[in-house]
């Protein structure tokens, strides 16, 4: 198992995102000023797959820190179609590990013509996307040879929220440099993870369910139960859940559920218990704020982290049992069927 | 069958659309006359559940007729975190059927007290969010009993069809006013629509994709795909799913496509193509672009509208769809479990 490229990379995150707050720290705060001077409109992010669900990380970063509205770009909008909206006075973003998707730099060209303030966060610093932007966060991911983005979607993750730090004001604080000593902790519960991989792996589908900051990590562990061990996994916001889709509940219906901080705890615990009385199989990755509930495998989130930034912690059990699940359905995580590792559409 | 409330309702959709045509237009057109005015520099929806769909619609047609940027709210900023992101300078939508969603009042409250011009989109004129808001567009649809909504959802598609019309000059064009009567051809396509379910029926998921203008179309069928016939639909857009998420497909994996306009239409049959490669089960709901593809199940699409309409159409066969699965598979459409008509989420 230690021989897999993915688990490697998974492993790698917590020194990956220690040298990202070394390497970038001043950059980004260069790049927080001009926010700062600029005070933009809102923001529009262009961004695909896991990039996408940074992007909806940076909704929510963004929104609560910055009180900035934040737009997801619709690519196709600028490539297809040949009708861009009006960016000016936005601060745009484009989000791609290659920096090489089509569409994404045709939303930055769109922009930068328009005279937004254009923001590239990818692993390449001399990519298309990076050249078609004022200004680039490179991420300092070195290889990333696994197909699965892991290591990519932290280090994006966590150049945003160091981002939104400088935008506030104030620097970074004593959290996030200390981020990459807290998330080694998430490690130590892989015993959990495997039980319910074990579990997880005998479905071919689920939902994954998240809210707040952590609507992004129900997408993105969505993505990798998808990716990595072919089981369909829809994420949702437990509040769109809660409405229409709560009809699929039924007994042994898969569920994993990511609980995380004290905003949300009495509507979250109230919800799981909603689920265990419809008879739902339900994995909750939970932090500190919650507790195992009889019936339930439990997963705890041991990184300690605020709120805001506790997608970071929480995505890594996440990408750990969307391998273990691949694992028991007897799938190579190195070798998945038909994903190629760059973007290209247009 | 003709005694279900559901398909009642589904089949009123023509008449339900000229009625909001002739008894709205004078106030959309003002509220389109309010936007050229204010220019604002971005638009900003909040919305739940098919509502949200909606406003998945607005992006496309705000931003390619209007050259608006169209961010979706994130109400919990607003409900559960009190940070409201600024939307000063934007023009504010709050969609819901009920008029009743907290969450989505509070969004409209927040943005009034900034200065945003509030549009509420809601079938109750009388409802807190259409008291919350500046101006309100009223859709008429009568009382809606079956709880899965339906003519809502293409009430408020032409609503906002109409609005992006008057806000860009010269008024509705002729294509509109003969919407009602266009859509009377959808229902001629049951045969294929009934064989469609009928196979569909025997999966408990699928996929659901479609790109820009049926971006929405995709995740309204899903919706109710997943809350009429307990099928776990995700909805995709073709240009996400390409990459991680088509490592799903296997034989006989169930995909519902949505096929429309000319734009898109060298994308989408190579894309075809390689599902049917994959030996996927496809169903396609294609229109006058398109036609069937030797292996897969081919549903048409008789409006005839344009593109940026086409949404309109095609979701009408894709309710029957769901409707038409959930009769398969035994379910009553009429009283699907635990959903309820109205959304009370903080």
């Amino acid at each position: 198992m230690s021989t897999s490229v993915l688990n490697q990379e998974i492993r790698e995150q917590p020194a990956a995102i220690t040298r990202l707050i070394e390497r970038e720290s001043a950059a980004i705060a260069r790049i927080g000023a001009a926010l700062v001077a600029r005070n933009p409109a809102f923001v529009a992010i262009a961004a695909r797959g896991t990039s996408d669900n940074a992007a909806r990380y940076a909704q929510y970063v963004f929104g609560a820190k910055n009180r900035s509205a934040v737009a997801l770009a619709t690519p196709s909008l600028y490539s297809q179609y040949a009708s861009a909206p009006r960016l000016d006075g936005a601060a745009v973003f484009g989000i791609s590990q290659s920096g090489q998707s089509p569409d994404i730099v045709a939303v930055l060209d769109a922009a930068r013509a328009q005279g937004s303030y254009t923001i590239a966060v990818t692993n390449e610093p001399a990519s298309p996307l990076a050249k078609a932007a004022d200004v680039t966060i490179a991420l300092h991911a070195g290889a990333e040879r696994s197909v699965a983005a892991t290591k990519t979607y932290t280090l994006q993750l966590t150049a945003l929220a160091m981002l939104s730090a400088h935008w506030r004001g104030g620097g970074l604080g004593a959290e996030l440099p200390a981020l990459g000593g807290a998330l080694t902790s998430v490690f130590e519960v892989e015993t959990q993870i495997r039980a319910a991989a074990a579990v997880l792996a005998k479905h071919d589908h689920c939902v994954v369910l998240g809210r707040g900051y952590n609507y992004c990590t129900a997408f993105e562990i969505a993505l990798k139960i998808k990716e990595l061990a072919y089981v369909l996994a829809e994420p949702y916001s437990t509040a769109d859940f809660m409405h229409g889709p709560l009809a699929l509940i039924e007994t042994g219906f898969p569920v994993v559920l990511v609980a995380a901080g004290a905003v949300l705890k009495p509507e979250l615990d109230a919800f799981r218990a909603s689920l265990l009385q419809r008879k739902a199989l339900l994995i909750t990755l939970g932090d500190h704020h919650y507790e195992a509930l009889p019936g339930e495998q439990f997963i705890p989130l041991r990184s300690g982290l605020s709120e805001w930034l506790s997608p970071i912690g929480a995505v890594i059990p996440g990408q750990l049992l969307a391998y273990h699940t691949a694992l028991a359905r007897g799938v190579d995580p190195d070798q998945p069927r038909t994903i190629s590792k760059v973007t290209l559409t247009r």
